[in-house]
């Protein structure tokens, strides 16, 4: 009775409060995400993600793999902020050049060494070998890579400041896509040779 | 004639503007709020709330009322970063330890004596008995309480920095709900006595 | 001693959090506000303030008084995003026609009866008499205006999702200040015969 | 396929970036704007505005024109933080005394020369003739103006700190809607006559 | 010379651009967070921050560590809105019930399980047990807990959406500050044996 | 003596409003820009800037200029979201492929004719070629670039929905700082002779 009365007068509606938005993907996104996922058909698991528990596939060119938890893979941090994910990185594996454009990100190793780095809008770039319970920031938008550093199998945690945090990767923005080899050349300065190699082995036309 | 031409070269569509956003609570709500009733539809009405009138029902174990007009109750104040509440306190009357996830609070006493406080992430206590006219802010997500001063009605008026502040009450959290005892004594020390005590009377289960 | 181990486990530096930041108003304003004073100067009363336990002095041409609580008043609001103000309109009391260029403003009649209403950008008008505990929003940045409504001493305690929602007045911008008349009635369309007399009432010059 | 595995092992899904949101606006807006059109529809003419190439109509009262490309009209802006807007001014141009209630405007004049001004919360009045190529920045929420300053047709291209900046004429806003004129007068402090003669000629009722 | 060329025509100063700023702890902080150090004197190591590479020290009454990596131990993360911290849980070991007023976090199990849980404003419950790999969102302000789950040493990677997420520990907050007995047990119901005995452990006052 | 009156009761400090914050550019910059400089300092000129009123120098590698009016260029927009740029493409100009980290862009073409175009995260690209009066929008952070279209002098004027928006253009990233070659390599795809041909035009070194 106690109970009730306190409800009844403390709480007048549960819907007082966004304490949480986990997204309903199957409803067009805005932009400050997507529409949420009724309150009372969540349980724990909408705020849990188990895609971390195993290394990614390295056997591909790059000898690397992201794996990610945005609001794509993981609708439980929808509109919170904040998104992670796992990267692998087999011996010579590389995370290409990249950036996030919508977040800054924070790097945790977590087995392994790992070479990271950014470049500023100054040129200047800072980089260093990482190791095992290093951490390093890659402020928003910026290019940075990483690079596995001691030819073991290499893994860290990333976090982002933001639920999708996006990621552009300058060489398959470049090279996979359609952009004709002329505007490539004329913007970037890269020789007509580079440019055709790099897209016969990505994929790119035009 | 003129006004026509204004309107047509200045104004080319009213829709310019998202001057603000009534909610239409019928609609999934989104990080960002509820999305908008049609302008065309809206009455003064939809910026008026009058459940301030009158006192809230104190006759309950906290002799106290809280009356929120957030975005739930007052549409009108969806998407503007701000809404309001009523609370009363009776003789004796108590507003409970707890936070507001996602607003700072102002709260003004409009009538009677009220005795106030939080509490810092450094564990520092301010606290204050406030008079009729007296302010006092209490900093986003962090402990306050609210009590009476005077053994007379007292009323506050407070206002938060989101039209949708939340509101957990910490007892409540620990005793109302289904957090397993064990785990409740585990994470605040609390003897298994003093947590099975407050389960029963708050309703608590687990 | 087990207090020491929690505090030096959990707790490495209180200056982990910045809970809130009373404003140091002696230092040069940021877009952000001010910078904090430090957290060890501060006490209980740097979140409060007493600025509205009696009435303004409403003996002047308008017969109304504001009284704020912004971050210029009262610095412990800075940062917080929320400021307060109290309305007083005496028997023919008037907030003449002003905007917020920074914040929404929430307003609460506590005593008496108050005609009050804004513009939207469609030019419609939407205004109402409030009385003794209604509620009306103002969005952020429209045109909006309050009058005493019964004869009786008014009073309304408003809140602004900003701490410095900034106030102009319409009339006094244009009025009040040194904008040359010409300009004045090219930009408003009033006639120069109104614009010269109320710049002679209200001091402007040019 | 060394393209088809960096695809499938660094961009497991195309939808883990919110790069842009073109509007859909016929769905409900949202307070951040409004739901995003599905990016798979979307072609380079979503992101392009061609109103711009020709000057606005200025046979008008205030021989001038103002030419948006907000959100309403130019979808691909929506959530992007910015809009535009062509300003066109004949001999004897001037858009009107207005504010804009949720965005900082910036001005380039390309052709001829424009008397520009804004108003100050405090009162104080910045206004300069500016030549092509002049820049002027008019803080969010301040009323401003512009005004053929030569007596040539005169150009400027305006942007926005927010897709959907809202614009409020105060003459418009007094004088061609429905407030009531007593309402007006109590609340500017202008004369009757005044009052009711640019109610006629603006179209204004009440 | 081309380089110079560029540089003099395409870059007129390396300070256009903010693209982080390193906080300059001696100085006043701001709502925002610290003034920047200056560009020219930040090496790599200004973004790296190695407190994670051991276990904390768990020998303490909650057999548990925190190990912070927020503004004020790295400074590099000041303005780019994430930060993280290193959680250890000895057998036995438990992060008390709080919150963390300004941020949402992500945590990331690498070693061992962890029962982790919070609480939502309805006093719904979310909790389970995370297995290493497994990741769990805790909404910002609301109550959470992480409980050592299997008996073995666990370890986890928690990051934040703020540089400075703020910490407040219930237990804490209540017991371990001079906030008077009769004002907690008013405001949380706790009986006066439980308060005080508590108090008498954690070394509150009061 | 009314005026008087109505500063004195309306107005009590000026310093209510923080309308504007012209940046202060000899203090330390802060994440939310520079402190402001004392309003009593201010005049019209605070607020406007004349840089654009010329051509760019063109004879330059890239054959374009870029006039930024940033914060560092032109303080009066620190704080307010919003900065522009000139852009002058002589016969054959290209403004090279960059990002701006911290803005989304809108371009205006004023002469001329320029082809323009965006890469998103998925590696879609949209470019088209753009005459006098079109606008385009360019998502914050994605890859862009403009070349000349016509083989005449063109112009543009670009604006951004941040002060300080940055600009990292890739090849000097790349090959204009001290990255080393093997690592450029590692990190792009690209062919040791092709990326130390290029450092050797741009000075890059490593």
């Amino acid at each position: 009775m106690l109970s009730f009365l306190l409800l009844l007068f403390l709480l007048p509606s549960s819907s007082n409060a966004l304490d949480f938005c986990v997204g309903e993907l199957t409803l067009p996104e805005t932009p400050a995400g997507y529409p949420c996922k009724p309150p009372a058909k969540l349980t724990v698991d909408d705020f849990i993600f188990t895609g971390f528990e195993k290394a990614g596939n390295t056997s591909n060119i790059i000898s690397a793999a992201v794996s990610p938890a945005f609001t794509a893979q993981f609708p439980g941090v929808n509109g919170l902020g904040i998104s992670a994910a796992r990267l692998d990185l087999a011996p010579n594996g590389v995370i290409p050049l990249h950036t996030h454009p919508a977040a800054s990100e924070l790097l945790v190793v977590t087995q392994g060494a790992i070479l990271a780095g950014f470049i500023s809008s100054a040129n200047d770039v800072y980089y260093k070998t990482l190791k095992k319970g290093d951490l390093m920031v890659f402020p928003q938008g910026l290019l940075h890579f990483q690079i596995n550093a001691r030819g073991i199998n290499s893994v860290a945690i990333v976090s982002f400041s933001s639920p999708s945090p996006g990621l552009q990767i300058t060489t398959l923005a470049l090279f996979a896509g359609s952009l004709p080899s002329p505007i490539i050349e004329k913007v970037t300065f890269l020789d007509d040779a580079q440019v055709k190699k790099l897209k016969a082995v990505l994929g790119g036309t035009g």
